[in-house]
């Protein structure tokens, strides 16, 4: 069976580690490289039982690939985007650097991939989503497109997220002894970007209401939960029914029927969504429950995802569903 | 010195243990018994190198008791509260039986000590606060008291606690193989109580505001910190002064300068608190954010200050800040 | 393709749900049906986004099958393998009842697979050995074989397990609040089991080395570390090379150059094994450490390693290596 | 009430913030210095709700001491110490610059001290045991003293510590994301320090026993049980018998019952102790379970407890039996 060779670009963080797992165990994607600057020469073991020695970013074969991940920080992958499709082959970026709200220098769609799945059907280059933007938009944006969203109300995001989110990182905040047994909410860094995107992705889509986005640090390795709540025009008889037509049929998409929990989702490429009316209050009010696994649908997984599209692969394949 | 014989029922769950732990250490209260169905005849280890045997709560000595803390199940509690009223003691009421919006059968002041302390003061009965009451209302009510909850307002709490706030039981839902790694709203039992609590206590503070309650259950064991979102009628210059202003002098409130987490309030008779405005909000938004220990100020601690107020001796007396 | 029909009794513990996870992904099986009896009536989610049904265990199809694991409690397990092998199905038991060292009423090949698999291939019946004599075995047999274990010696095995080891059973030492931040060895029920299965293992391997075994309870999910000292007859230039020779071609053994970790072996049919010599001592002494996930390589994964050998399968269909 | 000035060189780390809150709880004992040189200018949190601002190390104003502590970096304390000394202050040094078996420059008692009270009551310079050696040592100790050893047997100490042992550094390996739910041997840097402490301190009780230890990392904040296990000459009737004669009367040695878990002596400035034969198991052979708090016991606690006797002081004042 032909693969077709892709590398990945800043490999040996929490993201590029599950991209190359994904990408091992993908029946029609061959991983040719791994860059990881400072881990240079180390190995990595893959799904498969195989090893992929992390090269120089700056060795990376580009051209040998037709299609480049990129987990680079911030700021540094916009640039790798640029030389990845001089030299002929497609780039899915999992930084902010051509996201939307946060000054992208090349416009390339946005790889949420139920909302805009055929503008990233063979694109060249693919901004792929943040993690937090990823759970909570694909939670609202069906209320926005049937205009169910009261005129002017603020949705409140009050979201949690295990600390792989931050990635690979030596912060002392980060070690399991200060981690273990807290809880606090964080209001620097990523999450201003989060908050610029998901403001940009909501303009876009026409609403009015403002975004509350609170991320809180949790205790576990992997998931996001976002808790949402929606002040409504009107009361719904069955609140699940939105996501339930919004996204029939697809495959990475659950509506269930209890708050999700972060054990749903870990490990497969799904955001499960409940929603729920808010007792005891009186002005119509929905509080949606979105959880995804930070690492796969909001980050690795999805990009594959993309990947796939970009490639005229089956969108589904090579991820855990 | 003299110590005051006080005796705790219900002695085998979590806000028991923790009683009788900081009865132990307390330098006014001698701890006379221990009561506990199940594990009667079995030693718990005190605080201070010290053991006492938990025996049946028909067996308990109420008479020789100035004070008696009922740590006893919801529905159990209350009766026995009249007992020991009965027999000539004080009683400290942690279950529900005595909090408002539960249906009391007996009037007796609530104890969220820096609200209603003079109440406390010397009282017979005394309902404890439930552990999600004592973050939210300590955190909401001076602005209520101000009069800048926006009028209609929704205020909207999201909570997340240790598991120890569902109590010592063999639930498999609450194994560490299932709560590990986890994160999940829950809205079945206990926080039903809770929020008719704090409904009942916020309409008697004469606020037409709603409240919405979203609990969670968080992979510590200990531990609440609630996310509070309150609409004002106005933006304040320094948000935090509400609250300096509101408990200047109080030993177990602390205002932060940054958003508290789980780790600055466990073990301390503290509820540590911090509020900003919300960015990037059309309408004056407040986040306020509010941990505690569920097991010290949410319930023991709490229980111990109140105890302390109502036999006359210094409200300080024996709590960890 | 065609798949076989396989069943599974008592699904709903760990082990038993691992089952169904692991059948419903495997190619060539295909999970006719999953008995509980508490949980009669609930649905399972696998992992192929498909669910089943669990059905009361007295209702199990057995005809139809070709296999049936039986997760079943000890004690119980052994009568349902009856049923099973006169209903002309082949049985795979994850119990006791059929393992040597503990009174077994049924001759059974013993399914330490990379051990015993000339036993295995085509067999009715198969014991399928528990968690912590998977990992120790695994490690000690080859330096008995080889009658490097000095005469006389103990062999001290120091385990450690995840929770899950304990099973899917609401018992207050096992809750997240009891387990958490906690360690301690224990010493009561299971283990000794294994302690048996092991001495009976040994005695048939011919070695008279004693065998100590403590186990402790680890706050993680999944997985057992083994720290295995053993008195030798001499001093190995490259002690690890007895592990590769022995296990050579061996798909689910890994041979390490540092000691392993969980992390290495969860979720995957492994054992992974490093030895090295103890500095400092003067005796010829070596340590083997031995990771294993304990509801994989330990429990569910080997078991269908096993039933692939009864069936006549590939040995690693299905398996995640 | 007159308290003694007394000043902690390397307050940032865990047992450097452990002292400073044990100290601020001490009765006897007041904190006039607190050096960082990375965090000055901090604050820190003491336990009576005071705080203390960290100062650079060329600042400490060690002339107003009666009592330094270092918990500077091992190779940086012993200089520090002796610019304490030359300042007429005396010195409890936690590194190990001044233990036996690594190398020290000047003799100062070893601070073991249950076993070394008599050296340590008015001394000038402390030398405070390592965590790992506290728990093996005060477990085995009893043994050698009494001749129980087998003529040269092998103690085989397995042990396991919360991470907070390997101090508040940057590590990758100590993420959260890394350690939870994870469970390894480890074999390099500190334990070797440890080694060489307790083969010193072996050497030094007339043994000719060996010591094989090894070392692990537990996903928890804090605690260290060991598992040790020692030939002995002959079989005992009550084997806790020893422990209880050795340390009849000591305020922070526990004999127990069963084997200690750690949740027994977090917090907790105690050495927990339990001893049972090994079974099945020809020669005669005991295994001594031993936990304790790293940071308490295991460091500062036990600083403290020599501070107290360098000082005159009643040894337990100001810790947490």
């Amino acid at each position: 069976v032909h693969r077709i060779p892709v590398g990945v670009l800043g490999a040996s963080g929490y993201a590029g580690r599950e991209l190359c797992a994904i990408i091992s165990r993908h029946p029609g994607l061959e991983l040719t490289f791994a860059t990881a600057n400072a881990q240079r020469g180390e190995r990595l073991r893959l799904g498969n039982g195989r090893e992929i020695t992390f090269i120089a970013t700056d060795d990376a074969p580009l051209r040998d690939s037709a299609l480049v991940f990129s987990a680079l920080p911030h700021g540094a992958s916009g640039e790798w985007v640029e030389r990845v499709l001089a030299d002929g082959a497609r780039a899915i970026d999992l930084s902010t650097d051509l996201r939307p709200g946060n000054g992208a220098t090349r416009e390339a769609p946005y790889g949420l991939t139920e909302v805009t799945r055929d503008a990233v059907r063979g694109a060249q280059a693919v901004a792929n989503p943040g993690c937090y933007p990823t759970s909570i938009l694909l939670a609202i944006l069906p209320l926005i497109a049937r205009g169910l969203v009261a005129p002017g109300a603020t949705i409140n995001a009050v979201a949690a997220s295990g600390v792989t989110g931050a990635g690979l990182t030596p912060r002392l905040d980060l070690l399991f002894g200060e981690v273990s047994e807290d809880f606090r909410a964080y209001g620097i860094g990523n999450q201003h970007r989060h908050l610029n995107e998901m403001r940009a992705v909501l303009a876009a889509a026409g609403t009015d209401a403002d975004l509350l986005f609170t991320p809180h640090l949790l205790p576990v390795a992997r998931g996001i939960l976002a808790t949402i709540t929606v002040p409504l025009t009107t009361t719904l008889d069955d609140p699940n029914a939105i996501w339930r037509a919004q996204y029939a049929g697809e495959p990475f998409i659950e509506i269930a029927d209890e708050p999700p929990s972060l054990r749903d989702v870990v490990r497969r490429n799904v955001v499960r969504i409940h929603a729920r009316h808010a007792a005891h209050v009186r002005t119509p009010t929905l509080q949606v429950f979105s959880a995804i696994d930070n690492l796969v649908k909001g980050a690795a997984g999805q990009a594959v995802q993309n990947a796939n599209l970009a490639l005229g692969l089956d969108e589904t394949m090579g991820l855990p569903a």
